[in-house]
């Protein structure tokens, strides 16, 4: 099978290295012809172009731009598909995503492979990232059954997870576990910089250790993707961080009762909790 | 030179490790009997017993107890010292302390060698936990710079990186990089099970990876020792989630607005900043 991947950075990198590896022949497209070239140079591709018209011969086509990037591709791409051509993406934010492109070209698959690692670019890009990880499905009442399966099949084969669900309820789960983090983390950041005693602050960088870094990690990490999960998903973030200050606040007030007591058991219950989310 | 350590926890326990690997003769105390036989089977003590008199030869003595019973422990401990016995803690909170024990013992230096593990209890006792980590000292005016030599001499020998500051400024910076992230990050775990969506909050569950692992272990750590660091750093602390309740807001704000330009700028600037905590 002939599988198409437009935007060849760290995603579409690592899934061409990956179909490549299973006998797939991949056709990659970039906007930069340095990136093409890496793109062979890495076999992350079989061919690669700036020309969208390469993708003519597959059969299924990995959207991996930006999120901003991906309904004016697929207005491009289209004259140049069949109609029985798959087209699926890899954004985080899936309802705008299948609002646009559904009704443009119905074998579209809504996809989130959630898998990442700090480096970005097609020169991180590395076998076997998918293994083990989530890879959410998003179909609606019009996707044909046969295009998700076709999406499915290859998902599994690069040992992922597979998750079925609507978009609206992808992006409210992302946002507590995803886009959520990255706005309380990067809260934090900013609030420690406000320290006004020049001594503490040097004092608190010098002393920062495993605690803040953890905490501190996703609200450092990428501006663009930060900011671009914001936009795309910013209704759901928006409620989120409203319950996340109410809840801030229930902390606030037991430390400002000296309710010791009850913060304890908040803190109890917390360790349990994110037992559920992650196994460790 | 002989080394009393009182509380056979995990600090307790490293200590003890280092500290015999170094030559020193160490003298163990816990509350429990069995603990002391650990001890001893561990290596952490050279002797160990329930009783404060085990400690009467000592030159210097590490208490190791949770915040809370440090100052009972100096208490009943004093009847057994000479007046030149150097007594220091580890506690993560200085002021209370320094304040608490200072007027009843001259020869006392304040300490938090910051290491931690996840696990706890002198089982997890390991030797290096404190290598290339900070050691604060927090000496005050009537402290006898003999004493807090003495301290100092045994803390870098732990290999451990010595800082010197006020209680106060201590107190302050570890507010910043490490009780507040414990708040920001168990408001968190408690606001994503606030979902009332059951089929979102199992979806969530399923789809959390290493941004919400990350952000959230501090969050769901030792709840003990969160409490106990918000009970005794209660001013600092309540001072810091004022701050970060208003960056929280202005990020919130920006979200809101659409000010996309203003909110990656902010991230950019964290990209950055965070890099003067951590280096990674």
């Amino acid at each position: 099978m002939n599988i198409g991947i437009v935007g060849l950075g760290l995603i579409g990198g690592c899934l061409g290295l990956d179909l490549r590896a299973q006998g797939y022949k991949v056709f990659g497209v970039s906007r930069r012809e340095s990136t093409c070239q890496q793109a062979i140079a890495l076999g992350v591709a079989d061919q690669a172009s700036v020309d969208l018209a390469i993708l003519a011969a597959t059969e299924v086509i990995f959207l991996c731009t930006p999120l901003a990037a991906i309904l004016p591709t697929v207005e491009q791409l289209i004259p140049y598909l069949s109609p029985n051509t798959v087209l699926t993406d890899v954004g985080s934010v899936k309802a705008p995503v299948v609002e646009a492109i559904a009704p443009l070209w119905s074998n579209f698959v809504g996809g989130h492979p959630m898998a990442g690692k700090t480096d970005s670019g097609i020169e991180a890009a590395q076998l076997n990232l998918f293994a083990l990880k989530p890879y959410v499905l998003t179909p609606i009442a019009t996707t044909p059954a046969a295009a998700v399966e076709v999406v499915e099949k290859i998902a599994r084969s690069l040992q992922a997870t597979i998750y079925h669900c609507r978009p609206e309820e992808h992006d409210r789960a992302v946002s507590w576990i995803s886009h959520l983090p990255v706005m309380v983390s990067a809260a934090l950041i900013a609030a420690c910089m406000s320290e006004t005693n020049p001594d503490v602050l040097v004092l608190a960088q010098q002393l920062a250790s495993s605690g803040f870094r953890d905490t501190s990690r996703v609200g450092g990490g990428n501006p663009e993707l930060g900011m671009m999960m914001a936009r795309y998903n910013r209704q759901e973030l928006l409620r989120s961080l409203q319950h996340y200050q109410h809840h801030l606040e229930v902390l606030i007030d037991l430390v400002e009762q000296e309710n010791w007591i009850a913060l304890k058991q908040q803190l109890e219950s917390n360790h349990l909790v994110r037992s559920y989310f992650i196994d460790e």
